[in-house]
């Protein structure tokens, strides 16, 4: 990157940490708990949602946002779980920006909302540099993608407060290695929480929700235990 | 993006425009084809090159460089095909640039090459605007990642010259719709060639093989058949 580059990409960051800030302080005042979602594209974080977002409304009120370079169709796919959603399309911005959520949220009234979840852009390198606002931001990993991915993408997992190994459902065809993932989220991230799931399945995905519900009840996340990987 | 972000951009696009143009004199001149593969993280990128750097250095003599965020690991994978390998660290830049990848080449013969191999950060979004002097584009997409990612990545589709679908041998148990892909990756851009592989069982890696060659001794890529899918 050039110098001018870098300056102007610092104060884009400056401001959005002020505006994050701002937005952080607004959502504790409704007392909505916010938890955002990044991963690669195709890690399967609308799935996750998607089915998140019907259980949990079961019990609490929820809403999504969800972000994408083009197209509405994750909305209008998380919309069939009854929650409130929408789309914001970013065109050719990689990650989502404090503003972005900002104007998403207009004319919403936050104190009727419990959870409300932030699904940024498929990307594992962009999203990391920029704060919602959110109170819980979980990485998603599917067996799929790799158990290196921690390790060339360091970021992204070390701004995150919880990695998700999603698709568990497909560890096995795919040869994949639980402890050598886990070992490399820990190696990026030391005392970092792991979830392992399948949305497919079922598979931990009500050990998940016990997670974000507890995560809401207290407004702020437990420090995980050190280097333990809970297997739901 | 604030107006003087884009300014700025602007003109570090068009500095690598120019550096990707000189980069390109100097593949012609030395006889060198160069092939750049982009893709989200975890589609099979490094399997299809080490495969691919392997059959194909049989008969040629190819080189690779790789890109990532951290880490020499492909790097250090790719060596063991016995090709020529740099790795090349972007730090947080999510996508290589012309002056990395001539930097990258400091030293290096090209003439005493055929194929060049880049494999590029894995990303569906920043690597789209950086020409980076290749001849032909490779996007990968497996079939893990589902079948509406080309609408939701168009300009990455839209800068490739061919897309290779990827984990095929995956595609029964993750349910994947190949007409759908298809039909998806022709709506973002009509006429692409469409490849389907898979690294694991060999699938269609031949026919990859053969049309690599084929534009390597032709040094320009024949136009596709309109909207035909090539199954390998």
């Amino acid at each position: 990157m050039t110098p001018r580059l870098v300056e102007v990409r610092k104060n884009v960051l400056k401001r959005n940490d002020e505006l994050a800030r701002a937005l952080r302080q607004r959502f504790r005042h409704a007392g909505v708990f916010v938890v955002s979602l990044v991963s690669s594209p195709g890690s399967g974080k609308t799935a996750l949602l998607e089915t998140t977002l019907r259980t949990l409304g079961e019990t609490y009120r929820v809403a999504a946002l969800v972000g994408d370079l083009a197209t509405e169709n994750d909305a209008a796919r998380l919309l069939r779980s009854g929650a409130p959603v929408r789309q914001i399309v970013t065109g050719t911005v990689c990650h989502l920006e404090a503003e972005m959520v900002e104007r998403a949220l207009d004319e919403w009234d936050l104190a009727a909302l419990d959870i409300l979840f932030i699904e940024n852009v498929g990307n594992l390198v962009c999203p990391a540099s920029y704060d919602l606002g959110e109170d819980l931001r979980m990485v998603l990993l599917s067996v799929t993608e790799g158990e290196d991915k921690p390790l060339k993408y360091p970021s992204i997992f070390n701004t995150a407060d919880i990695a998700v190994i999603t698709k568990m459902d497909l560890a096995d065809a795919v040869e994949f290695d639980l402890e050598t993932a886990a070992e490399n989220i820990l190696t990026v991230r030391p005392g970092m929480r792991i979830v392992t799931v399948s949305s497919k399945s079922g598979q931990g995905m009500e050990y998940l929700f016990k997670l974000l519900a507890q995560g809401r009840s207290s407004k702020r996340f437990a420090p995980p235990p050190d280097g333990q990987i809970l297997l739901g």
